[in-house]
Formats: C-alpha cells, sequence, structure tokens
C-alpha cells in the first residue's frame, strides 16, 4: 500500500492523542467514583457505571488503529515499540476505568447507611493514585524517563497510606460490629485505589522499558535514605 | 532479512509454547498459593514469592519473541492478530502470578492464628479460578471459539460463589471481633480468586475477538433460562 510519511505521522499522532483522551477519561472516572462516595451522589454513581463503555470502546479503537499501523505500515524500531507498548498500555487504562466503577458499585452500597466517618485519608489516597496515572501516562507519549522514575517513587507512599487506612478501618470493625459492613466496603476501595497505582507503575515500567529496551526497574536513581 | 518459512513457523510455534509454559506456571502459582494457605505451609507460600520473577521474566521473553516477529518477519492478518494479542494475554498471565504471590502473602499472615474454620469454599473457588485460566489459554492457542464461550459462561458461577464467602465472613466477623483480622484476610484471598477469573474472561474475550475481528461478547449464544 502506498502511502505518504504525513499520514504515517498523522495516525501515529493519532495514536498519542487517543491514549491522551482514554487515560483522561478513566482518570476522570477514578475522580468523579469519589466524589459520588463522598458527595453521597448515587445518580453520578450510576451515571459512571453506565460510562464504562465509552472507556471499553477507546480501547477497542486503540487496538484496532495499532493493528492498522502495524498490518498497512512498517514502523521503525522505536515507533514499533511505542506501538506495541501502547497494546499494553491500553489495557492498564481500561483497567482503571473498571476500578472507577467499583469505587462507584461500593459508593452505592455505603449510601444505604451514614458515613463511617468523614472521608479524609481516603481522598488523598485517590489524588496520589490519579497524579501516578497522570505522569505515567504523560511519561509514556511524551518518553519522558525522569517522570516515569518519578511514578515509581511515588508507589511506597501510596502503599503506606493504603495501610494506615486498612489499620484505621480494623480497628473501627473491633471497636463496633456495627462499623463491619461499611469498613469492609471502605477496605475494599483503598485496594482498588492501590491498584489505580499498581497500574500507573506497570506504564512507567513500560516507559523506561521503551526507552531502553531492557528491563530498567532499577535503574531509576533511588533519591538517599532520610 | 531473509529468512525461510520454516523459521518462521518455528518462532511462531514457539510463541505458542512459551504462552502455556507461562499459563502453566502462573496457574501453578494460584494452585500452590491455595496449598499453602489450606496446609498453613509458610516455607512453600514464601517460596512461591520468590518465584514470582520467574513469571516476570516469562511474560519479558514473549514480549521480546513478539517484538521480534513484528520488527522482522512480516506477518499475515491472522499471524498478526495472534502476535498482537499475545502482547495483551501476557499482562493478563503476568498479573494471575502476582495473585499468586498475593495469596501467599495473606497465607502468611494469617499463620500467625488459628485457621477460622475449615477452608472449604475457597478451594472449590479456586478450583473453579483455576479451570477458567486453563481454558482460555487453551482456547487462546488453539484457536477454539467454543471453549473461549465456554469460560464466559463459567465466570457467573465463580461471582455467585465469592458473593456468599463474603457474606458467610461478614457473618462470621460480626459474631466474634477476634475474626476481624482474618476474616478480613480471607476476603481478600476470595477476591484474588475472583480476579484471576477475570483475567480469564479478558483472555476468552481476546479470543473471540482474535477469531471475529470484532467485539464478540455478546456473541456466544447463551444456554436457555432454566
Amino acid at each position: 500500500m502506498e502511502h505518504t510519511s504525513k499520514t504515517y505521522e498523522h495516525e501515529l499522532n493519532d495514536l498519542r492523542e487517543k491514549l491522551l483522551l482514554m487515560g483522561g477519561k478513566a482518570e476522570e472516572m477514578i475522580a468523579q467514583a469519589m466524589k459520588a462516595l463522598i458527595a453521597n451522589d448515587e445518580t453520578l454513581a450510576r451515571k459512571l457505571i453506565e460510562e464504562d463503555r465509552e472507556v471499553n470502546d477507546l480501547e477497542k479503537g486503540i487496538d484496532q488503529l495499532c493493528f492498522n499501523l502495524l498490518a498497512l505500515r512498517q514502523p521503525t524500531a522505536s515507533d514499533l515499540r511505542f506501538i506495541v507498548m501502547s497494546l499494553k498500555v491500553v489495557t492498564d487504562l481500561e483497567r482503571m476505568g473498571d476500578l472507577g466503577v467499583n469505587i462507584a458499585e461500593r459508593a452505592i452500597e455505603l449510601l444505604q447507611e451514614p458515613p463511617l466517618k468523614p472521608y479524609i485519608h481516603l481522598p488523598i489516597l485517590s489524588q496520589m493514585a490519579q497524579k501516578m496515572m497522570k505522569d505515567a501516562l504523560d511519561a509514556f507519549v511524551t518518553r519522558n524517563e525522569d517522570l516515569a522514575c518519578s511514578v515509581l517513587a511515588q508507589d511506597d507512599g501510596v502503599d503506606d497510606l493504603t495501610h494506615s487506612i486498612f489499620d484505621e478501618l480494623l480497628r473501627l470493625m473491633k471497636e463496633d460490629p456495627h462499623n463491619i459492613s461499611r469498613a469492609v466496603r471502605l477496605t475494599f476501595v483503598a485496594k482498588y485505589l492501590e491498584r489505580v497505582a499498581d497500574h500507573a507503575t506497570n506504564v512507567a515500567e513500560m516507559v523506561l522499558f521503551m526507552l531502553k529496551g531492557e528491563d530498567v526497574r532499577h535503574q531509576c536513581v533511588e533519591p538517599p535514605p532520610q
């Protein structure tokens, strides 16, 4: 098939834009699901569950675009690596959207009872996970190694906060059996947010793999211990 | 690059074999992690956590093989689809291995206290999830549409059993606060197994997508309602 390099460049740009669009959509689903939880907003939670289809459709569109690029163009080594990694990155983005749906589902269940306590740490955890998500995708699309390394460095903070949230929820369960159902659901929400951060970590690792062409999980410079 | 079609066929077979090897390894990790949990076997649990590296290395090897096939061969449309989907399938297999590690981690925590009750439903759930995993990967490697559809049909049973396990664990937590820590950890184990089944469902959906080249999640013939 005859084609101009302009069209090929156009398709690659289209791929980058679609990835950013899908990532933005998935990130918004997490943010809105947390908003639904905190504001006891059932309508918003139900709307999000419906919207998951959009994220799934975006994945299919990106898969198809990658497939066409591979089938009809002969991408150079570095473009090929980008296309191959895009196929894997969208899987993480799609799962992030699913996790937004999972948070919305727990929010609907939690609406049936008064809030266990004011939400303070979960929104912070969500913001940390969302930032990792955004940074990881930006690092992928702009091939930014330092930004990818910064994502890996952020993951420990997420793990620490998740565990302190678990401990607090366990304490509330032991204090009063009436807290148990709600606390278990909130434990799930914390777990979902931790997984959002894990997906961001996966994407960041793929950026480093893409840029260096080898396993580079240990190549980011670690800050000296405090 | 000059190459004989024999070598190309050899590489494709190598890809299929590596996928089966990795799937077998991931499935074994789930099975062994459940064994460590049920038999209170800390040594086994710690061994599994170490073995996760092997699964990760298998993913990297498969990614590299796919990359080489794409870079150096010109795969036909149907082989191209298989290679592209392999890149996505290994992500699911790698996460299944991670879930085996997560079960092993919870098993080690649970060892500190006597078992909450005899494990009856969790091993059944694990067997259901492992069967879905195995069937999904077999369906992928042998391009078997009916087997892929049967995987999708199995998922409802997993969801039902997971929810009845959750209900029972919630009941045990409410009965006695001393049960709470253990029951929360077992709730996580059930959740991990449910996710193994979700990954198997993803793989089965990819098989159908690969075979039909479009979204076919609704194309499996549903059995008539009983």
